[in-house]
């Protein structure tokens, strides 16, 4: 019996049974701390019991870059081809990111005889992971904030929702919100810009000590704008200070900014086949595992196997190499502004401009900004890639009709959008409200939000549910395809009534 | 200590720490496979390396139907006297299931010199689970399919949801979704028809070779119509290629098409205290025991602990047997349609007709279309078989008080639903909506769309969280009381606005 | 080889895998089972199975008061000083506590020899838990129901909820719920009144027996007033019969009752980076630990290690004490009645009178009802006792922000509420509503529960994502921002189509 439990037992482990690998780690090795790293412990530990645990639990603090170096093959974590001599045989502590390219950041101060940054930036990170950090600087999300603050109409639809709103007469007005509520809303997601303010002294253990007031800290929204002007933080989804790559694996982070209605990538992979499987046997993967393998460290993917990760096969072979580019693998961008859409070319999207010159990914008719956008070959190209990954578990017949189906969905979608928007237009243009072109905003009338309710929720439900579900609740009732149709009805209706009640009025005149 | 260790872990082992003892098993044990399958295997595993490794980790690949019959008691799995000798020494493999009764699936093709077909039918299941595969025919999620297409009231209302839509003059004109948007919608779940239409020449790593082209797969709707003319899919809930009592028995398989907001089970269940119990203690519960022990295996239940598994006391003894029909246990059918009502005698719902000669098992006004639906001493069966699952964990007084609030929620929910039904008849009547009886539809306009909100979510949601939590949040707030009263509000209001509305206008002609 | 394993399995154990543990305790320990209780199990073991393993996997059964006295310092969970003799060496089993204060209930009955009472209270509970009893009896909690039901505001509310509908002429008349409703909709978590309304003879294994009728049983809502008139249960939280304290710190338990949207608090923790920490981490995390040490037990907080529990650092120093109070941490009550506002004094808040002689914290145009509520100084003090739990894992500066920016959030969600308010008050002037004010209810019409929405939905959506997660969708998207200023433009338009509709019925007249 002994040695059956003690099979049984190696099996455990060699499956990977993380929380036990791990916790064991701790116990089992250890990696020279630097005396400036130890020195920030030395307060810290205390101060801050829960952040530091999680840096010991973390890899930084159980491997030394030097030694990570060593990697070969598709397991190497660490891509930069040389680091500095520095940091090279210590663990990656606490002054190792905090205290490098002190000159580089806005804000720097002196802390106990250490010049420490507050905000660690992907050029930061780019010292032992520089094509992860170059790969993020063309992903979109790097440029999240950007797209959102430099995008005048965006920010017009972000002054009807976040602003201050009070009535004028019969009217409503908004005014932009203030930088406390930006931060809490549109800017917790898309990235607040961090700006030294100046210094501001605290009484501490240690007495009296100098500390930068930096406005738009703290934040760790995905495109945020850097003390040292890079754009992004890595601890959008890599959570400080365990910098967990399970964490990163798993579902619940990409939730943070993606729970829905606007992007319900949580709520559809939930309620999805791939979520089902994750939920119920995800317990028993590996998610720490480099490179990834399909079929034996995981049977189902989770957001970053489809997006993200280095996947091998149980050969050893790549499927596909990592990217924290993430669009590599998606032709359609089917978040809808106002219409799904192929790709834009740039990160940048603020620079796009449609045929009204207003900047939009597509004209209000549906089509598109063509020259912001990618072409067909790089489209075909992107949905090779991601059609690799899905025939890791699926035969040639299933991937295509899911695209088939999926973009048979892109279209239907953007055919609702455009019904409900010749509606819309028409309302306009009787002057039953108020939009762009006749001196207001095309957001801040009630039936101008049922009208973004189509865009902006249910086609989005709908496009998700096909492109992560094939279907299901997302794609019919739950904010789907039975309220894309209600919504429209709903505008049609109101458009009725008003006729009506102004023809009722007409006869009092 | 090295004792205590010992005793501890074996203790683990025996309270089925799954993941352990089926890691274990997968290095332990090894059946036979058979050369067809070997021959599958040495293409599919590099091609599709996560199905093939989803299936080594099943039963199938780790047992032979010949040893599995030979359990004794409660704990046999494989319920057909006899299986054809060429299953009974080899593993479940690829061959056993894709090449068996190809005489009987339309589309079988030449594969590599075996006579395959893609989609596996429950008739194929039913070679070694004749007892399951019988149950399921009669279960109405077999029939799901057929009971939405076949019934022209539910495809007009299809019609309206997934349809494409276009304005003509003032109305919108909807016409029916094409099969590729059906596939993502209605039929995702329902199920489709898999029809060949022809073969395809395709180029692979072996040359050319033909593969047929079938109409509505990929699928896995738990009503599909099969090639072999079966209905259903047992891979609806228990998912290819692991077929895992596991899977099945966690609610996240349910939630795949009961999300809601029309069948919202499982929101109702994650946030009762059964779910409760499920989330913080499921982890630690054995999944995979047959029978399922009610305090050893599990100490509250999931969907399959009351709707189908087998259940057993510590001692042994059958609680409950085990039903793949689903209804054994249920004497109301709380799904709104468009009131609650015992459930139809047959799975095919398709025949049943109203007073009114309608396809609906009520009429408009309530009462039932009792000819089709089970009468009281059935009804009163059911409830005893389900009251005997409740008292595993709770007293008699407790289970009679249950059925009293839930029953009562069913004549309230059905009260509101009239109600509000007759606010919708007076609308109808007064022509400011046109129905069936006037030669429209009654699910076309917004105001009918506010009306079967009440029926198809609110009604549900209250009478799901009276079913599974005894209330809460889901009967109240959360699409619960609280917006059934607020759409009957609507709806009067939207009465009153239009007579006044009208009032204006006659004062203009 | 054989040394690693057994490290790596004892590190497992230390790390508190609890299932593992529990389960061998389960094997390993047994403390006396009293003669009364072992005569209980001798039937109910058979009857029950379900309740009777809960039982025996919980702490009650594996440890005696006597010795759960021994523990020195923070590990103490038994918090009375003294105890009667008979309950000190014996496991705390079905008779300790189900015929303890017989005298004290009404309805104990006869029950084979032993005066038993079904519902278990929080008196019955102090016998050895003295302190948290008496803490509880100060929490709002456990005055839930006498907090709605002695409100007439809230129960004129609750009737246009839960009541019965039907429609008098144009209007809609609303009655109050019958009590079997009630303990399905508000009440399942508010709580019953336990009534003991006679008593009833039935057949049972043992012959005819008689037992008590209890109207409002079942219930397990957290302000249920007891047969021995005390108020609550603890196994609202601590759930019965493994009264685990791991489910009462994980999430669920508390989203039985606060799934929103009235009070979304589990929607948005599980979408919050403390959430996502917890779903993907704490698996690995340790939750049976007293005290709850940060960093070593857990890496990211759960609802109780804010608001309930103790918690220690990692040097075994106590950073915040238990509290069953539970707003010992929380200055301001965010939940919106209708604004948010300071916490009330008493926590029976149905004592409170607003200037206009209302039963509400605060008045319609936002000011509160001052005398009833905490003072600044009381509200600095919770403050600073949060911000301890806080400064755990965050700097000063970011505590400081987080409450700058949640106190901004009150404001703004409190002057959007106002402005919604003031629209809603010219409604009502202009009588196309009628209000408490003209003899009717401010909640039974379609635009008064559109107001309603404002406060009890999106404003709390708003406050409890900056409470939690300091933004996010719940802030913006998920019935956030978006939808509260779309609901105050719906309120705006609505008024704006009345005064029209009015114009053109005058030029009718």
């Amino acid at each position: 019996m002994l040695n059956r439990v003690m099979v049984l037992l190696l099996a455990t482990v060699a499956a990977g049974m993380v929380s036990l690998s791990n916790a064991g780690l701790v116990e089992l090795e250890s990696v020279p701390v630097s005396s400036d790293s130890q020195d920030c412990l030395s307060c810290h530990e205390e101060l801050h019991p829960g952040i530091v645990s999680a840096w010991r639990q973390s890899r930084h603090s159980r491997i030394t870059p030097g030694e990570a170096m060593q990697v070969q093959g598709l397991g190497l974590k660490v891509s930069s081809k040389e680091i500095p001599e520095r940091f090279l045989n210590v663990a990656v502590g606490c002054a190792e990111c905090h205290t490098q390219r002190a000159e580089a950041h806005a804000g720097t101060f002196d802390h106990g005889g250490y010049e420490v940054h507050t905000a660690v930036s992907p050029k930061d990170c780019a010292t032992c992971h520089t094509q992860e950090a170059d790969q993020f600087s063309r992903n979109l999300m790097a440029h999240a904030r950007g797209n959102l603050v430099e995008n005048p109409l965006y920010m017009d639809l972000a002054r009807t929702i976040e602003g201050r709103v009070a009535r004028k007469g019969q009217q409503l007005d908004f005014t932009p919100a203030d930088p406390l509520t930006q931060a809490e809303s549109c800017l917790h997601c898309h990235g607040t810009k961090l700006e030294v303010m100046g210094f501001k002294e605290r009484d501490t253990l240690h007495g009296l000590m100098d500390f930068p007031v930096v406005n738009g800290w703290p934040n760790q929204g995905v495109g945020r704008k850097n003390t040292d002007d890079s754009l992004g933080t890595c601890g959008a989804c890599h959570n400080r200070h365990q910098f967990s790559i399970e964490m990163a694996r798993q579902p619940y982070t990409c939730k943070k900014c993606h729970v829905g209605p606007d992007v319900p990538a949580y709520k559809v992979y939930s309620a999805s086949r791939h979520g089902n499987m994750f939920s119920t046997h995800g317990k028993e993967w590996n998610f720490t595992n480099v490179p990834w393998t399909v079929g034996e460290d995981f049977t189902a993917p989770t957001c970053a196997s489809c997006h993200v990760s280095l996947l091998a096969d149980p050969a050893g072979n790549e499927i596909v190499p990592r990217t924290h580019q993430m669009t590599d693998r998606l032709p359609w961008r089917i978040f809808g502004l106002i219409y799904a859409h192929p790709h834009p070319v740039s990160p940048d999207t603020s620079i796009i401009r449609n045929d009204e010159g207003l900047p939009l990914p597509t004209n209000f008719d549906g089509t598109t900004a063509k020259d912001f956008l990618i072409n067909a070959s790089t489209m075909a190209e992107r949905k090779e890639n991601m059609s690799t990954v899905c025939r890791s578990c699926h035969g040639s017949a299933w991937v295509d009709v899911f695209w088939e189906r999926f973009e048979q969905t892109v279209q239907t979608t953007n055919a609702d959008t455009l019904e409900a928007t010749k509606i819309m237009t028409d309302i306009w243009k009787s002057g039953y409200a108020v939009n762009h072109l006749a001196g207001g905003s095309p957001f801040d009338e009630a039936i101008e939000r049922r009208w973004s309710d189509i865009w902006l929720f249910y086609a989005n439900h709908i496009r998700f549910a096909s492109a992560m579900a094939g279907g299901g609740d997302y794609g019919v009732f739950a904010n789907g395809r039975y309220h894309i149709t209600k919504e429209i009805m709903e505008l049609n209706e109101w458009l009725t009534t008003q006729k009506k009640v102004k023809g009722g009025q007409e006869g009092k005149e």
